[in-house]
């Protein structure tokens, strides 16, 4: 049979391995793995979430109200921007998915070490990829790169997942201003709440950006922060004309009628988001003392995981290392990189990774 | 900005109302407002999904096991096949979706009233949309239109929503028969659980349509009979050919880690699915009573609703009617027929739904 000649060109999304998997290939009890790989939030969704899905959960056979109403109306509130100006995806991935098919570019510019899902969508129309020579995210060579090529489409991740590392609101800003208004500035803001926590210069306000910058979008997602990975809700906020052209898109009931309701609750629970930060700045402050005790070279990071560069080591013997031992940690060697990207855990996670990395490390010299 | 210019030619597929949305135009209560428009399961979700859904509630912020392993295990076994010749989809909409861009055809053949995603989707990708002259599935016409326009993909609804009719299998086989292997024919079975419990005629076993037909994929859903419509389970059967060209386009997690969790358990509880079926059977006599008795023509229906078509009356001021008085059911006007389509309910779901009508004729005489 005959199939789209583009599916040749495109290679499948390596998820983090599940527990699960481990489970299986090792024979590991599912309750002493630790999962460090996907950063979702270690200490899960808000108890008030786990509430609501635990009442809701006799309405699963109803379809969801299909134009989100109840969600947006929140959104809207939190971010001071219109309801028309929000569209729901099953995951913020998705929304990406939207915009590449909404636009159909033939040139995509992104950072040479950036969020996979970019890559793989905009392969799927056949796009052409152009990368910053940089792995990390370098503005100057993003606008030398746009001026030549003009791309249709430029993904900046701020903060940038896998590597951590986070542009100033001014020079994103700068850089906007040099944009021509018919390009789509996808603005992947996944990972934005640690970001605003730890620096108030790094902070994106999607209101601001969509007012100054018609042709940009804001994404953000419940997966990270809020603790809703499992869920699959995001969401991406932009003026109604981009909005519009994306709703032509988007699939009917296109996120479940629980991860709708977890995702209104979880917007509430601003406790739990605090709590999650906390965790995550304070941990986090321990793994960067990990890494210089080891010399152990690391970008700083605004997000919920560190990656640490191995020159020492090698990043897959220290994954299969700790994987036999029952920690998942993302091995960024498919992106080129001797290096591995850790979530942030819970206090006792974290310890018993630096305990057994540290093994490793012994047992490496 | 630009956009793709297929986006001027989509509409955008037009919901069964939901219950927030009613509540909001006309200030009922929810617990007051009957929904027999989306073919739900109006026994809900299994007793014991429900409870699994409870269990695993605190498992929200952990992404699924992408591979979906073990629900391809349990569907590997339900049907015989292998879990190589299965693929998971956010609802079998999504399956379709995955096949529309894996051919990418020029054109799509298709009864004139079906299911509204296949038009949209096709449409999505710049395909011609081929339909039969014949409302209701007619083989002869589809077999004539194949052979004079050669389209690339055929979408067979077996049983048909929204109509409600059913081929037999051996009609669907002599016709398959007559297709080129290099044609992609989409079997839709949502509604197979039903179709089959009233007659053995109508089941296609998707492990034997495979076997015969390598160029065929099964769709099947755990929205309907088992229940899970807010959900969003779907799945796709076909040869490891057609599934691996699929699996290039499927994006990461795109189902919950609670709707795996659900389907799992759905798909095991068949005392369940037992007594969907007897009560949409035993119910759906007393819906052909009622038409019979009030002069309204129907098709006998293999699904869980039944389509009346509307001689004397209008079906924009039945459903006005009904709707103004809490019951929600679905208008086929926008499908260009004077008729309206109703999920069978429960018992007094059912009752208050004749009650209503029986004014509403009364009224209009």
């Amino acid at each position: 049979m005959k199939f789209n000649p583009i599916l040749d060109t495109l290679q499948t999304y390596e998820a983090g391995k599940p527990i699960e998997l481990v489970v299986r290939d090792f024979g590991l009890s599912a309750d002493s793995i630790i999962k460090l790989a996907s950063n979702e939030n270690p200490l899960g969704a808000s108890p008030k979430v786990i509430q609501a899905l635990k009442e809701n959960a006799h309405l699963a056979h109803l379809y969801p109200d299909d134009s989100y109403y109840a969600l947006k109306e929140s959104l809207s509130s939190h971010y001071g921007v219109l309801t028309q100006e929000i569209i729901i995806g099953a995951g913020s991935d998705q929304i990406i998915e939207f915009c590449i098919h909404a636009k159909a570019p033939s040139k995509v510019l992104m950072a040479k070490t950036t969020f996979a899902m970019y890559e793989i969508y905009s392969k799927s129309v056949g796009a052409k990829i152009i990368k910053t020579p940089s792995d990390s995210h370098n503005l100057q060579e993003f606008l030398e790169i746009y001026k030549l090529h003009n791309p249709e489409v430029i993904f900046l991740c701020v903060p940038n997942n896998p590597l951590g590392e986070c542009l100033d609101k001014t020079e994103v800003f700068n850089f906007l201003e040099q944009i021509s208004k018919d390009t789509l500035v996808i603005l992947d803001g996944a990972y934005q709440e640690y970001a605003a926590a730890k620096d108030k210069n790094k902070e994106i306000k999607p209101k601001e950006l969509i007012e100054r910058f018609p042709n940009c979008i804001y994404l953000g997602t419940f997966s990270k922060a809020y603790g809703l990975g499992g869920m699959r809700v995001g969401y991406g906020i932009a003026k109604q004309e981009i909005i519009s052209h994306l709703l032509k898109i988007r699939p009917p009931f296109n996120i479940t009628t629980l991860s709708l309701c977890a995702a209104i609750t979880a917007l509430e629970d601003k406790e739990h988001i605090e709590k999650t930060l906390q965790n995550n700045f304070l941990q986090m402050q321990l793994y960067e003392d990990f890494a210089n005790q080891n010399g152990i070279r690391f970008i700083p990071s605004f997000t919920n995981f560190i990656t640490y560069f191995l020159d020492k080591t090698d990043s897959n013997a220290l994954s299969e290392y700790l994987l036999q031992r029952g920690i998942i940690i993302r091995n960024l060697k498919s992106y080129g990189l001797n290096a591995v990207r850790i979530t942030i855990g819970t206090p006792s996670q974290n310890q018993r990774l630096f305990n057994i990395f540290k093994e490793f490390l012994k047992a490496s010299v």
